[in-house]
């Protein structure tokens, strides 16, 4: 995982533009589901995203980027099949939480594994820093599934109750 | 899970899509990696999804349809995390076929559920025809995994090998 500075900027892009868009996502939903407080988080993460979007923009400037595969860089999806049953688990702000954290923790993961093994200075850098972002939006949200309750365990495939607690 | 005519449409409209986009870059990767077989397949793999979204589209006409959420439809991601440990996991057809296949069946059991599940009898002869057809996706791609030589062992995180014969 030894990236050139395009490559890696490309992967930087990407993960910030789609985290700006699930952001978008969960703070809708959250508005339509008349919980403001938790949508207000979600627009904060959707601001930063789009901040840190446009920071690595401008760092690009004319570098020609190459095309990634989106599942380099897009979330994953919850532990549910889709459909309604997604939604309707999605609706609630303590499973919308762990969703965003999960993927920010993936992101985080990410960054810290390219700062470890690159070979570049730059990348090295730029990499460790944006973990260290990472790392911020992981406590934020901790911050918050803290303060929110969790929901009668009616779902019979959350991936959170159902870990044994080895 | 008992939907409305649109919002069923909406749903497959969107798997569809997203299955033809899906595999256009399995297409690309494979014809990149010099493996024109493979290729070809997800090429008719995405032909077909790209004609049964044109004939649900068709089937759409002027209905207004609800706007989903990305986690509602999207593809699963492969089980390793974004990257470059991701793209060279998904050089190997035989890992690409699996992904593929994954997602397949993901879409036909939806599909499945749906026609269990609906009150509208539209929307049940719909949604059993849809599970149908991506029942023969899945099989196409299992004679095309049972003609595909398994990757030697080198990826400790490849879920099939790690699972337990139990």
């Amino acid at each position: 995982m030894s990236y050139t500075l395009p490559e890696f900027l490309a992967h930087a892009l990407a993960l910030e533009h789609e985290a700006a868009e699930r952001y978008l996502e969960l703070a809708d939903m959250m508005e339509a589901h008349r919980n403001d407080e938790v949508a207000t988080v979600f627009r904060d993460m959707n601001r930063f995203s789009r901040m840190h979007h446009d920071e690595i923009r401008a760092r690009v400037g004319a570098v020609a980027l190459p095309q990634l595969k989106s599942w380099q860089y897009r979330w994953r999806t919850p532990p549910e099949v889709g459909g309604e049953e997604a939604f309707d688990y999605m609706l609630e702000p303590y499973h919308a939480l762990r969703y965003a954290r999960e993927n920010e923790v993936r992101a985080m993961e990410y960054y810290r594994s390219v700062a470890e093994e690159s070979q570049d200075a730059e990348v090295k850098r730029l990499a460790a820093e944006f973990s260290g972002e990472e790392s911020e939006h992981v406590a934020a949200l901790d911050k918050w599934i803290a303060q929110t309750p969790r929901p009668a365990a009616s779902w019979a495939a959350d991936p959170d109750s159902a870990t044994p607690a080895a």
